[in-house]
């Protein structure tokens, strides 16, 4: 079923646009650097497979830091609850994304949460899998199962360009492996933390992964549970308490929908029961949201009341 | 109508009663010493006025902590969102409740959120009245009306007790004074925090708080709204993301109910749309929450699907 | 014995001189913003009785933190080393001198060193005497017989006006006493410390005093000892590693004089088995010290090869 | 002239080797643990060319952190002042030799001083060549030349076994890297600077150095210059105010001699214009200081009134 354009969604895009010149597109990953900042597309993925749009729903981005969720889904799949808490924490934190001082000031140096760049370096480490290309097929093939599209790839330019730039995540990696907290090589880690980051679909496919959690883990159309709904939960849960960097207070009152974003401008969407959201706009607030992503999240909440508290 | 004992909800307390023995009465507060670390009390409040219980619900507790959302309620009605949204940030933060460390680093000196000691403070500062007296009966006023029971009242001993070893948050006061973000007098923004802290009830009361937050503000049996629905979301969202101290994130992710706990071991809850909970148990686990009454809610919650994402 | 002006000492007092327009007038205490930022002056005090001096040596200053250092004297005079040790650290630290955040972190809550307010603070907690009067006379005598000088008064405006926007220091303080480092009324105490801060004297005055420390505590003149050879080692030492507040590894690199410095402006210098300096100008740079005062030091230091190291 | 033992020596020896049972040899490097943690040994150099010594002075150890200040040296000759302290500070800091978390509050991310690791690690990469192999041997060649011994050379077994369990340096490094302080390929500075690290004497090797640096840099048997005299007056400089770990506030207060000590057990001294220590003692204090070395040096500073202050 194709996605219709709405105008109601248009309207509210044309809206949130404006906002755009106040931010900025990310440029400390040098491929990031050349998307267009004006732009905003949207689509709405409801459980009954009706899908509505607006703006250029066709353009293609990276995963990002969203990639982080979903790496959490199925890591939380392989290795169970105990396993993957035992490496990374549950508590939001009032720092930036790629801070390190907290492990230096936490016994043992275990990250905060899996949204923090440290935590999610961890998650990504307990991916199973004996290689680099084993472990991102795996994850690959969730993350195709979510969007349904088996089409998704890599776009390895923005893995190498974002690789070469990693060093402050190689920090984080040496610092995490002196205190044990994650034991494999770390150039490997980066590489395959790199190539997830660099999973690269458009809103549509981001929409119907967040679906695909708005329902619990349950492909509605055809009944197949794709993740478990206790570890949906889970993943909806982080959405709100740090899914947006640390604004993610902030989106939590304002907006209360379980969300995360990436530094490219994505942000994907789960309204509980209702439909997944998934959103491009590549310049960014200081804290790394699309910045009009958020506003027309903003209106899209009001509008509808969409708040889950 | 009276509160029914209620033999399930009996056994899980039963259950969650022996892991106070891990817990500790809160000390620092020489008053709140005095409690009895095995009690354990449990009254759920329900829309329609039905109510049932386990454990002594006679037994009456000091709000503490649990003030701070219904102070910020009242707050959010005097002053509007934007008005004290200028001196409180909106962020869950990693630290401790009482932390000082990062109201230093912050440019400018704003608390991070209105559920740590800073941000409470500041939020009790934005209370209207010209007179300590006048302050605290408005906030009085307004408990009594959400627990409807006109018979609530200050424990004026724990105030006392707590007016007089409150070091650390002179500590934040005079801070955030020399930062122009509390402008009043110390001792007696002092006074009036240490008398909303001591506000004194029982489960049934703290119940009917929670239920008027579960149904939005309005009092369901008269339709009357006693707070705005967007405020009663606002204070839902904190709790959820804030409302367990640093064992918040956790507290999410396990029980999913927006809760809001107090270091004289009661816990706040309100399950939206469903009903309130009103909790008692004393001892306290080392991040400040009472360490069966978490135990209780999180089998509550597996029991019933109470979590909200 | 008169002072002499010194022409070579005026020529390099005209060239530091310039460097007061980079500099700012201390404003946070209103009192001490009244004073000319282009003041300069100097006095050099040996133990012969011989001095020399440029500026305008009768201008009058407060101590402000200089007097740290002599309060640490007496204090170690009527305490001994392992009482006021056991209460406050020897650590420098990179953290600007009003700090509370490292407080948070240390067990126990200790100040890293007496020369950072909250180290200060404490030594003066420890000043011997049952009222205000007889401790802050206890000080005034001690500091009148180290600069010969009876006439050495309390600028009781600037100390009043001190006591009133010392909000930091309260918090300091408050701090400090809920971790049982302070146990004294924290308004007594800063009655004392903001009294001890705004001991005012001049260039000459202060000039002796460094004479005193730099010969080991004893007055050349008549032989008699002011201070124990080995308490007078002690402050020196304090003076090179924490003197200069968080400028005091640059000052030791480029300058190597013990020295402590004040908000008003004023340096106190004592260049062992040499002399004593006094220092007025009070147009500070952005970590507190005088700006053309240091310039001045920097370019005595090399032009006589005053460095100690 | 061979080195003579002294009795008087070999009697602060024997009281000061006690305190060894309260210290631990370092174990995070490997090579390191298997030292004995019952040795002290102790040379003194004189100017004129007479040693003394106590206990077995034919043990080697590597210079570990002691090598921080002679590379610095060596960096402030090839590079000037300006060149080397754009890229590292001056101040003594309280945190530990190997915190990250002050990089990240800094702007710029330049470390507070050379002695830190992350300050050294950025002195090291300042110094010239083309290759790992080039640079060490410049620095081998000034060492060797300091200490009048062809002979010394790396312990490569020490530089192996420190530089794959470098994780925390690899972390510093790339954290540095990311904000522009380091520019070059961070395993190649590793390899360099577990090398520099790793480089062997004996204390009287090490007492000779420490003599050049009491001499202003001079060789006094032969008057030729190795340091010029600026240069070792800023290295001893920060010998006080960091040399001994984030303890050096402590031993200046009680020792006042400049000094560097090592995780592998040594301690440099240089008492200015008198004469060079060279220390081994392995076991460490918590603040990985030679714990009996700085009794011995505590007991000789006080006999012979060593402090300069």
């Amino acid at each position: 079923m194709p996605c219709q354009t709405s105008e109601e969604l248009q309207h509210l895009v044309e809206l949130s646009k404006k906002y755009a010149v106040n931010g900025k597109v990310a440029d400390y990953i040098p491929e990031l650097g050349k998307a267009n900042p004006n732009d905003l597309s949207i689509a709405i993925h409801y459980p009954d497979g009706r899908c509505i749009s607006a703006g250029d729903i066709s353009k293609k981005f990276t995963l990002q830091s969203i990639s982080k969720v979903i790496c959490l889904a199925l890591v939380l799949i392989e290795r169970g609850f105990d396993y993957a808490f035992e490496l990374v924490g549950m508590e939001p934190t009032g720092d930036p994304f790629n801070s390190i001082a907290k492990l230096e000031t936490m016994v043992p140096a275990k990250p905060l949460n899996p949204m923090i760049n440290a935590g999610a370096l961890v998650v990504t480490h307990m991916l199973k899998g004996n290689t680099v290309e084993e472990r991102i097929n795996r994850l690959l093939t969730f993350i195709r199962q979510l969007a349904g599209n088996p089409n998704i790839e890599i776009n390895e330019k923005v893995a190498r360009s974002e690789f070469e730039t990693a060093d402050l995540n190689r920090a984080l990696c040496y610092f995490l492996r002196q205190h044990k907290i994650i034991k494999e090589d770390v150039e490997t880690l980066l590489d395959l933390y790199t190539k997830q980051c660099a999973v690269e679909m458009n809103c549509l496919d981001l929409a119907r992964i967040g679906m695909i959690f708005s329902m619990d883990g349950v492909d509605p159309l055809n009944g197949k549970r794709i993740i478990p709904g206790e570890i949906a939960r889970i993943c909806k849960t982080f959405m709100v308490t740090c899914g947006m960097y640390n604004a993610s207070g902030e989106f939590a009152i304002k907006i209360g929908i379980p969300a995360k974003s990436g530094v490219s401008g994505g942000i994907l969407g789960a309204v509980p029961r209702k439909f997944g959201i998934g959103i491009f706009g590549p310049a960014l607030d200081e804290k790394g949201n699309s910045i009009a992503g958020i506003k027309l999240l903003e209106l899209l909440s009001r509008s509808y009341r969409l708040s889950m508290f």
